[in-house]
């Protein structure tokens, strides 16, 4: 059994991390922590888990981190991150974290967008970029993964293979994607309030979304040249889920066919893609870690939908899927 | 044309107030008040408004109220009110308080749930019951009116025809109500943080809400004996409405018929309460003063129904229908 | 008092014109009609206007429609529609259309989009497109408005201020909407079942929705030279409204600034037009024939928002709007 | 491994077995059959299966189902089920049936509520009543089981324990329930279609629902004397759950304290059910077999409070719990 820690247990990702790896055959919750005033048994911090897990959210001990663990999933926030992975580290887990702290391979965008210092160089030359189906290969063994935001999961699983097969052209590529509202995190506030955010729909981040520069980053990396993205944001009154709705513009003409033809190649064996023959439902991929795509051809444009369940594909089931990798284990436990 | 003072309009009942008087022939949004740090164009506390409302929410002004305004629709807090309706009165205008502090006509019943000291007693035994249906000659013409309380209002205008009829006994009337979640106010609170509330449904104030005694002081006036009452309120994944389900055990022998004709009598002639034949669905007076109710005999037990929309038969519209009784206007202005 | 008919009463633009014509002080609900299977008393046929509506819905009978009334608000399907309209011309009254039948000016694109033959040409001919803002001028009067689609509008009122300045380039428009189901119609479906479309949202109609045609008409007019427009409906969990994201390709480079003053001067005096400061809520236009629009420009394209509630600004409303503009009359009555 | 056929697996119980299935580590999906028009492979039937389950649904064949099943979950309809368990016990595997054809011991009952002759009063004999917590002994190594209704396992689960102890009176248990509109099955209907289930909540099958002789046969049974059980549904608008509100007169004075006691030693040991501190939260309970109870006393009266999911331990759930002691599996197997 791989014995997991989860690092910054108290939040979304943390519960989903716990739901999800209490169906893993052969990987176990062992360790979890939270800052001191957010822990205590696990069961009375999330209602959902009475009678299913045992254990205590403590304070970190790194110790005790290095004596229970194989693995952490680091769940803190950005910034916050990329002072505990170091640590982690060090007491000789193995880290998948889910900040962006280890995402953007260029320092300096991620010092523009995050707005401080990055203060772990070192270990963000040596981080993965664990998008699974993307990046598998340079996954494998290593001791730090970079979970990827769930915005750009959802959009390069969707643009990637158009742009790759050089059928899309690089110069600008428009992401719109709706969230459900659990992507705000589990921080009460006005614009998640029950009354206010119900039956509403609004974008945000118009222009200054921090995943813009991870997804261009994604992109660029499979075209094999800069790739410019607009990406727009929204928010809908459900809890989970992300659909990306991607605009690209063909570098030639091209029919809804082969595209179709291109993404079941180019997605062939992956367990967690799935080509579909029309536009993807929220609902089929939510609570999985399934990704729905489906790529068409409409008025001179491709037009590349992707559905994705922000919480597992976007975040707690990628990083078990990014585990399992790193161990060596069948990428699908856990997640079936 | 009635000129209407909003006091406290920055929640969620000072907002309906204004929607429901926009479309009020005879009456016009005059004066609105805030706490300092809510103040502002109401079109920027309330977008909903743009366009549609080009007054400042401003810092109550005695003066002003008294100059701009005859009366005042007094969305303070319980507690707070108390130490302001004797100045709004003293300033001239007619008050419906919004608040629970004129409604328990026992001072020592509020003192006892609301565990504060009743510092006005003067004008609590000069404030009129504001539910319209059930005491509407005690209102015309007063200067204070007590709005009922939203779960009050529903089980009251369920129950009272059959106990009144003294065809209910009075020893236990269970009200078991579910409303929605605008009924928490506009704070955020981890409860009704979006992602929480929603797909969600629980019970809260298991026999300590505080509309509890509220309901018994109607339900006792009603049958001209004490009444007892279990109130269980529940809150649900939607913004508007309270279904109230009331079972009551009959004194004699009852039939489902007798019952809807008792019922159909009882409220012949009134604008807002409709019987219905069967069980009301909330959506059918969402937004309106409605109340539907449709009472039944089942297994020995009398169950009542009864839908109504909290934020307006339950507050903001059953305020401007006692503001039109106090006024001598037809009572269904701006609320059709 | 205007007296108006509602053709085809049964479904949810028909309820949705009842609800606004009980507001409206200068006009009232004269005649209901309906097929013969969905007739019978209002309040029967929608519960929500138990105590507020008398009328019962009838079968058409034109002579009626010719004494009762003075406007008909004709809610037929599409293709449905121009069989009915010329009768209703034909007895006298004026009309409001809400089908497509007399919105697309070119009959051939109407023909292949709706798949028959258009069989009144004439009156298409004579129709205004009552897309009031755009074109108040030419609804003044005539008898006949083509209420425009709720799609349409939406777009419409976020694309044509820069299409019109000549800001935008008319090559490539594309509209990425979200409606929500009410927008489907009242007949039941699986897609629409509740347990289906609740927590869900996805594309659909790509490249092949019959609002496509209409938005390019349109921009078309508004720029003076033709527009391609690329079109993408989606459906989200809610009731109502439709929030609209506009990407366009500027002709030049541009400000925000610029754009916001823009779109201010253009919609200046405009009563149900806000031009906000920042994305729209769509939970601010919910029930309101208000439209919030946002432009901005973002990485060399201009991003416009537009926030409309689908069956009011999208259609009641705006067909109650085009009624005032026909009589005269004020043309916020009904609508605040 | 159990091989596991699911017999009418087209509708939401099939798929939320099947969903269950997946994660269980010794049972398969093993055979899936429906009616010849809702026949396909399972990720056409169930978009949401893609890539998990290979198998095809298929019309019934007695053969196959006895080469390829050991168990079968019966998912058809009430009255349905009876002309086919025979055959499937006869094909030889163990039968866990859904529907409510052998649940009411007494045939007359069933007759006179579901307004049918019963044709399998043999097997109706033998079968077991499957609520686990409750008849466990009696369902090791059965071949027939009788799956209990949703709202009989709630309802039951929450009021057996103080009826047992004679704590609370036979005489009257008022079970308040609200359901999720899963419930209604995946046919859509008027009420059921999302514009009009969206923010709506109701009452229905008052004083008629076949659930009501079902909880009173199970609350009888543990109370050892007959009880007469008020039964009061509601749907509302979200997906799963089922939140039941059962009011109890006491038979004797009792405290909070010893009610909660009474429940924690009752159900000490159950690993799915949970005696929680306060009224259980839906969410906490949706999509998993979890039932969190509250027991408390208020105004002399018990009331005590479950939360389940409909689906799970009121239905797929609650099979596969069965399934796994009807085989002496580990009962927990596939539900944690």
């Amino acid at each position: 059994m791989i014995r997991v820690a989860i690092i910054g247990a108290s939040g979304y990702t943390g519960s989903e991390s716990i739901r999800l790896l209490l169906g893993h055959c052969e990987a176990e919750v062992s360790y979890l922590t939270a800052l001191p005033e957010e822990c205590g048994p696990a069961e009375k911090v999330f209602p959902q888990f009475r009678g299913r897990c045992g254990l205590d959210i403590e304070p970190l001990d790194l110790d005790k981190l290095s004596e229970s663990s194989d693995v952490a999933l680091c769940c803190l926030p950005h910034k916050v991150s990329m002072g505990f992975v170091p640590k982690l580290l060090a007491s000789g887990v193995k880290v998948v974290d889910f900040s962006a702290d280890y995402r953007l391979k260029d320092a300096a965008v991620y010092e523009r967008f995050y707005a401080v210092e990055h203060t772990d160089r070192e270990n963000l030359a040596k981080a993965a970029f664990g998008l699974c189906e993307l990046f598998r290969d340079q996954i494998r063994g290593v001791n730090l993964v970079a979970n990827p935001g769930c915005y750009p999961t959802g959009a390069a699983l969707a643009a990637v293979p158009a742009l790759k097969a050089g059928l899309a052209r690089p110069d600008m590529v428009i992401v719109n994607s709706v969230t459900g509202a659990s992507g705000a995190g589990k921080n009460p506030s006005a614009k998640f309030h029950f009354p206010n955010m119900n039956e509403n729909l609004f974008a945000y981040g118009v222009g200054t979304h921090r995943h813009m520069p991870e997804i261009e980053q994604i992109l660029t990396s499979a075209a094999g040249r800069g790739v410019s993205v607009l990406f727009q944001p929204h928010v809908g009154p459900f809890d989970r889920g992300i659909l990306s709705t991607v605009y690209m513009e063909p570098a030639k003409d091209v029919k809804p066919r082969e595209l179709l033809d291109l993404y079941r190649d180019f997605y062939a064996g992956e367990p967690f893609v799935q080509v579909c023959d029309g536009p993807p439902l929220l609902k089929d991929v939510a609570t999985t870690n399934y990704c729905h795509v489906f790529p068409t051809a409409v008025k001179g444009r491709i037009v590349a939908f992707s559905a994705i369940d922000n919480l597992v594909k976007g975040a707690a089931g990628q990083a078990i899927q990014n585990m399992n990798i790193i161990f060596g284990l069948d990428e699908t436990l856990g997640l079936r």
